[in-house]
């Protein structure tokens, strides 16, 4: 096992701590072993669908045995990514719509009665009594997720911008029932159905649209209700929210309505006393991935369990591997593999709360809202156990310095809104001014590849923010860019002049945390109420998306809902396209004409902020604006 | 364009016509142009789910960049295979369903009424008026289908065998609804998802079962309301069975209730005489893949507009290249990409009735029963003046000599045992004497690379039968094994002593035609009435599996039914499976302990028919047979 050499990140403190350690080995490590990539995977043009292949497009060989050429061949790969992508955040949806349902099923407590009686106003639900709203509000959204594929989902005429549906009924993109949506661009692209690769791709689209609206934007509308809605507030980031004189659980995945009761439950006087019997001062909840984000958004509400989020998917290695954590709940991804050998070496106990992403070395506890009581008991006794049997044997190894005390978060469209007064007008303004140029969302992942982890992302934010350009972020991004202090108020005198006068006067970064991946949804509100503000449809705002560093095929059914949403997306690895020049063209050209958006692959970060910023000032110009 | 080197056929005259063609180019030219192939995507072992990849498993890089190891990353990609292979499955029964429900509102013509009775007597619908018991059969699949995962299919219940059923919920692999089994299985693969392989082939297990009860069983019980039941009889299959005096419409796919209406159009006085007007006799329907296969089962009740089974996938660009095609229809897989460039040289037009299987040079037309007469006009319309506009250009070269005129086809479970003098006593009569020594389906696809077109699996029936063991067939393999003559009686030659003296007697041939793959559901309904019959449970039975020429993912999905219905699988090219010691260990030796089936891996034509020969060998010792 070599230890020695380790891919760069923008994150020094992690990176000198992962090449510290000993007998450990991360992702950051495998990087350099896995540095020989396969240029017809890079490309798009393998193909394993058969057992006559694999096939590989070359010149020599342009097209694979049965005849696909490296359009149906890329066409197929990307659509079946992007419909695996649309699963996963269908899956969470329909299980956060369940637990809302469940919770209003049983009385529970509902924390966010804002949220409740504003998506109910939306979907046109007027009953009184809020736990029959709570589950009324579910059950429109389950209908739609299982309606069959010929027939419309409905929620998303009630939650779309209207000139944004329009568009997409003229493309024939508005999709049928989510899960059947999945199905067929699964059914789609297997061996010899479909082979137009055009045809693939408007299904690409169609899925983006359920991805956003149902995966992305209601499922934190429906988390809102269970956990409370967000709250702008400074936080702690890093591992230095880590206190080893509690017993720590580290959180990962997307679905935080299945930790809901867990965190409830860890600040109970006896759960306390049975830590504090053990020599712990109590339980704490460290934030990792998406569901860290996500908690740390709402993190007003839990000041108490919650000590803040320590980092992204490729930090999760090294937090365990600094020996104080105690435990894991993981109720999805992006809980890597390379956790596994870590967790055991470091003797903690990892409990998965959904099959779908059971871990080879984990305990898999069935998760159901009506079971909450046993699950989370069952959670605490492990963690007691754990913490027993693993103090005396580890030693804790917690890097100095590692974060940042005065994070801005609890940023959603509703907090930001009420944080400018209520109205976007004086967002607005300052675009429309100038000071501000426009907006760029920096969303999705982290990765290794596109310079290290999270060089593309940070040094992308840093060249935008110089031009004066606001960041709003979601995602593994934003746990990028908050360990190096981007979304700290000292982050402003990074910024252009006119972009940093205005986050001095407002207090705030350049960079503002949305939080999950999952909140892609809610800057879709945003660039929704602004557009409807101005009374434009959205690809005529200066508003630009890059997921730099995307990862998973999870990021392309998001990349896919932002080209739905006619906005410019930029990518510094190629989603395997490059083979095809139907699928190039399509996506990075003919787009602009289907839906407004296009794609923008660029792996020079220079070059990349050149774009964003070129596209930013075509829309002013488009407006009006200087 | 290189037409010099093709890879072998069993199918000698049509391996000398595909050298003769001048300029097209078809799937058996191409193997060669792919002959190199990627050991990493043979073993499995290559990984492209996220921008750090692709990654590929080797000696010194045993982990992908997130830390995926060979097991997950090998049993990771057979899932995903196995989903996508059964999704394929249920879109055939949901839209099978959804065609009889509609006929039943409609108060359409039923065929089969015996197959209604029986079916709804079996899921305990008692309605007096056929067409509502239509529409309530039709109303069980569909609701099974549509079910979430976390609540189990019920029809399921009343068609699989008691034992098998006990086996599957001791295993907990009991399916919930189908579409949704697929969709997780799908969301199970996703990047960072599921680590662990044996809960992945669990779930494959699971996937199997769903695509065997329902996509299999039930869509063959389902088209027998619509199209009739299979009656024994001889046919013509091969290229001879296309008359150039005729418009010819090759069929081509796996939902043959979308042409119910067409082909019974085809034969009305008005439609041939519109044929009639511009020089053909009328219509004919060549029968090409599993659509066409259905179609032949069935063919006692269309001699009128059927002409023959013209070969299976890998023959269809031949078929079109004879120039006596005048129009296709397709509305599912497997239609090549490899028949596009051939419709454009050769005039043929193309219409597709399912967007999921678009082919880029095809006009799409959405199929609904509703829209029939309108659809089938459509067709009528454009094959009309396809054959107009090509037949003065297109030169027919349609080779002579290629095919058989006394196939013996219609073999279904009910038409094999009223063969039988109405009860299976007869054959187990014969296998208890040992004059069939056993039973081996040999079903699935064809393909081009396990020795050439058809050649395994011809080979591997010769050896067989040789052997005194009687083959039942159904898929792509069917046609491969009638073109060569196996299903004609005169093949009782080339069987052992005692299974030619059978065969003799009885006037069959030793390789009996059940048809489509979707048949395979029928082979398990045969093998459920034999151990119902014998008291005893399917594994017990000396039966085993071989699908020697897999070909697509749809292939997988059935051998996981195989798998868990606990028949040994015989597969001449690795699943992509050989890099993982667990995912190999447990199909291949752990699986006989689960469900008594077990995954036979062999390239060798005679070692397969050894390891086939020895397990029917094993049972019958175990059922105390000599």
């Amino acid at each position: 096992m070599s230890n020695n050499k380790i891919c760069e990140s923008a994150d020094k403190v992690l990176e000198n701590f992962i090449s510290s350690l000993d007998n450990v080995q991360t992702s950051h490590h495998r990087v350099d072993s896995q540095k020989i990539k396969c240029g017809f995977g890079q490309l798009g043009v393998c193909c394993k669908l058969c057992a006559n292949g694999p096939c590989r497009i070359t010149p020599t060989s342009p097209k694979g045995i049965c005849g696909a050429n490296a359009d149906t061949i890329v066409a197929r790969n990307f659509l079946r990514a992007v419909a695996a992508g649309s699963g996963c955040y269908i899956h969470i949806v329909e299980n956060t719509a369940r637990n809302v349902k469940s919770l209003g099923e049983a009385r529970g407590e509902i924390k966010g009665m804002n949220a409740l009686n504003n998506l109910a106003e939306k979907l046109g639900i007027t009953e009184p009594d809020l736990h029959k709203k709570a589950v009324l509000v579910a059950d429109e959204v389950l209908k739609d997720l299982y309606k069959p594929k010929f027939e419309k989902m409905e929620v998303i005429n009630k939650i779309a911008y209207a000139p944004r549906l329009k568009n997409w009924e003229e493309l024939n993109i508005m999709p049928g029932g989510a899960k059947s949506e999945v199905f067929d661009g699964v059914v789609e692209t297997s061996t010899n159905l479909n082979s137009d690769p055009v045809n693939m791709l408007l299904t690409c689209l169609k899925l983006g649209i359920s991805t956003g609206i149902y995966g992305l934007t209601l499922t934190n509308l429906l988390n809102d209700i269970i956990l409370g809605e967000p709250e702008i507030r400074p936080a702690k980031v890093g591992f230095k929210v880590v206190d080893s004189d509690y017993i720590n659980l580290m959180i990962t995945g997307h679905q935080h309505s299945m930790i809901a009761h867990l965190q409830d439950k860890l600040i109970e006087p006896e759960v306390i006393k049975k830590a504090q019997a053990i020599g712990a001062k109590g339980f704490r909840l460290v934030g990792c991935t998406c569901v860290g984000q996500d908690l740390q958004l709402r993190g007003k509400h839990y000041t108490e369990v919650f000590s803040g989020h320590a980092g992204n998917n490729f930090t999760s290695e090294a937090l365990i591997a600094t020996g104080g954590i105690d435990a894991i709940v993981s109720e999805f991804n992006c809980t890597l593999p390379g956790i596994e050998p870590i967790t055991d070496k470091f003797l903690v106990k990892m409990i998965c709360l959904d099959d779908v992403s059971k871990k080879s070395n984990a305990e898999y506890v069935e998760y159901s809202y009506n079971d909450r009581e046993k699950i989370s008991s069952h959670i605490i006794d492990e963690a007691l156990e754990s913490y027993k049997e693993r103090r005396a044997k580890i030693k804790i190894n917690i890097p100095k310095n590692h974060g940042f005390d005065d994070v801005i978060t609890g940023v959603s469209e509703t907090s930001l809104r009420e944080f400018l007064g209520g109205s976007w007008k004086p967002l607005v303004d300052l675009i429309a001014s100038g000071k501000i140029k426009g907006v760029a969302g920096i969303v999705g992942c982290s990765n290794l590849t596109a310079k290290g982890h999270d060089v593309f992302t940070v040094e992308l934010a840093k060249e935008l923010i110089k031009r004066n350009i606001i960041i709003l972020s979601a995602g593994c991004s934003s746990g990028g860019l908050e360990n190096v202090g981007l979304m700290s108020p000292g982050a402003a005198e990074l910024a252009g002049d006119s972009l940093k006068e205005v986050c001095k006067s407002l207090g705030i970064p350049p960079v503002l945390n949305f939080g999950p991946c999952l909140a892609i949804g809610r800057l879709e509100i945003v660039a929704k109420e602004l557009a409807e503000y101005l009374n434009i449809d959205i690809p005529q705002l200066p508003l630009v998306l890059s997921a730099p560093q995307w990862l998973e095929e999870q990021a392309l059914a998001d990349g896919s809902f932002g080209l739905a949403l006619g906005i410019p997306l930029h990518l510094a690895i190629s989603p395997f396209i490059g083979g095809s020049k139907v699928v190039t063209k399509v996506l990075c050209e003919d787009m602009v004409n289907l839906t407004g958006g296009k794609l923008i692959v660029e792996d020079d970060i220079v070059k990349a902020a050149d774009k964003l910023e070129e596209t930013i000032l075509e829309r002013r110009k488009s407006l009006g604006l200087n």
